[in-house]
């Protein structure tokens, strides 16, 4: 095989099936990842549209409505739950503070929708469950939207590893930081209020990245947590988690180390270190990322198109709908992480390994 | 300032005093480290002569007397604890398995010869605790072997930090990993005796790289640790660690991540993420190093010289004998790292956080 095999063969949407068709959302929670990401990934998107905004006050649902020519319906949350312009829509995207994600799902459910929940998937276990039986009894697709499982370096990269191009995975090294202060300056928003958080900020909001990133890379889910963490800022005052580092011991042996933090420099990366080689990927979690690989001796740069992940991420979600394929990150997987993530919190306070269940 | 005079300003051995001499060597442990590295560096050295060469037996000390002129005895272990040769020499390079640096500390001490040890210290800290005595019930100089302290891009890096250039650290990350069994695949080999070794092969060996770096840049210890570690080989079956991750909360309110295995691609680096900026070095702990500074949105590789990096540190010890300069990675200070590597085990085994005596 030479090397122009090797790049030619590669399918940036291997995912990808032929069903074609079109599915409508409404987006719910109008924050500035959803009208600046997500509302244009979804007008980008071959698969998808958008009809319906919702938001907690009509005026706020209006504006995007005004801005933004395909969205016919702008209604608040109450209307939403009363089935208000359900006939407009197929599916919802979820991007409300984590521990209002299942109510919208729930509603959802109810009315047959496909339900694309923003990570992580709700503030606890419990909810997270709560989730996954409402979907599954209502026999509706859910996705929890971790768009690094269509970001074609990341993909990239797992098949190296699957391929044993690494050897067989040892340690696994992550890092995800950046000044939450300079993205969002209100104490009062709601990534720092425990009630519609959840445990934490910095684990809760980016060290899932690492964490999850970790878990699609190596195929393989944690078994047991450690976590040290700390806040001293005062804006951090009411969660614990200002800056962190933990430690997870997966189910194939490797163990990830990683660090994460709310009040540093833009800093993202994601090691996998195996008994033959090394994927290092940085920038790893945001809208750029570079791929390097080492095996033995000799190193790779992989640059790989650097697409809207937003775009491949809904698209994926649209394809699973019209196709009726098994989608990846799925309710199941995406509650594997809100355990692990309650792990790490308790495991922080007991300063004790946890065990997660 | 411009960037010409900042990188006019950097003295590469920013520690050298005006003292000359020189200091005469009596080198312990006639392993492929001290024939390779530590002989060539002592012989590149203005300040260091080689004359003696302690060994298991006569023939491996007159081998290495043969082969490198400058030096004159080949002694046996007995012998130099009998004090042959000791007008000889002015200090002595230990190499020896760990949990046998101590007797020969001991000796040089009752002789009034300086004493480098190689890292770690010692096996345990009782046993490192009874070096830092010897040393100092006798007066003679101890520099414990950490060649990161006189590397120039760490220097720089260190210089970076305390001058503020990338804020506050917030965490640092770190890895070193290699494959022993490359390196020496005797089963029977002192890295894999627990007698020999202290508590482990990947902390102990390897781990002390970031950690003891991490210490030096952050001019800051450790307070508590934590861990995870495994071993499954058959190869690592006498030792806890063929891979591991651990943190530590340090005493700046920093955390740690670290991964370290013994049996894996060869990977070192460490980075220092701090308010505004970081500091990544990669690689990072061996004869290459190179080192990346980012502060907000601005990146910048700087090559520093690639430095002998056993002439450097051997050059400033002889340095701090000849001029009577404290030591920097003195007694007192591996002692820390022996104590934070008991720690580590501790956590491991014990599934919970280690307070760091």
């Amino acid at each position: 095989m030479t090397i122009a095999d090797y790049l030619d063969d590669f399918e940036e949407r291997d995912w990808q099936t032929t069903a074609h068709g079109t599915v409508r959302f409404a987006v719910i929670g109008l924050g500035w990842w959803t009208v600046d990401r997500t509302i244009p990934a979804l007008l980008d998107s071959e698969l998808c549209d958008i009809t319906v905004a919702v938001s907690g006050s009509t005026d706020k649902a209006n504006d995007v409505v005004d801005r933004f020519e395909p969205i016919t319906h702008g209604i608040t949350y109450d209307e939403f739950h009363h089935g208000a312009a359900s006939d407009a829509y197929d599916a919802i995207y979820i991007c409300s503070p984590n521990a209002l994600h299942l109510p919208y799902a729930e509603t959802a459910a109810d009315l047959g929708k496909a339900i694309f929940c923003e990570k992580p998937m709700e503030a606890s276990v419990e909810r997270a469950e709560r989730m996954v039986d409402v979907a599954s009894d209502d026999d509706v697709p859910l996705l929890v939207g971790y768009r690094m499982h269509t970001e074609p370096a990341i993909r990239r990269a797992r098949e190296l590893i699957r391929d044993g191009t690494i050897g067989r995975p040892v340690v696994a090294l992550g890092n995800n930081t950046q000044s939450l202060i300079d993205i969002n300056d209100d104490p009062d928003q709601w990534r720092l209020n425990p009630d519609l958080v959840g445990s934490g900020v910095s684990v809760t909001d980016i060290g899932i990245y690492p964490l999850n990133t970790a878990r699609f890379l190596l195929d393989a889910d944690p078994l047991t947590a450690q976590a040290q963490m700390d806040s001293t800022h005062e804006f951090f005052a009411d969660v614990p988690d200002e800056r962190t580092a933990f430690t997870l011991s997966m189910d194939d042996g490797t163990f990830l180390a990683s660090t994460a933090s709310q009040n540093a420099q833009s800093s993202t990366s994601l090691r996998i270190v195996g008994t033959d080689g090394e994927i290092y990927v940085e920038p790893a979690f945001h809208m750029e990322t570079e791929l390097r690989l080492t095996r033995d001796e000799t190193t790779v740069d992989l640059s790989t198109p650097q697409v809207d992940q937003m775009t491949e991420i809904l698209t994926y979600f649209a394809d699973r709908i019209l196709s009726g394929e098994a989608i990846g990150p799925d309710g199941d997987h995406g509650l594997v992480d809100v355990r692990v993530i309650e792990a790490i919190y308790e495991a922080a306070e007991s300063d004790q390994t946890v065990t997660i269940q």
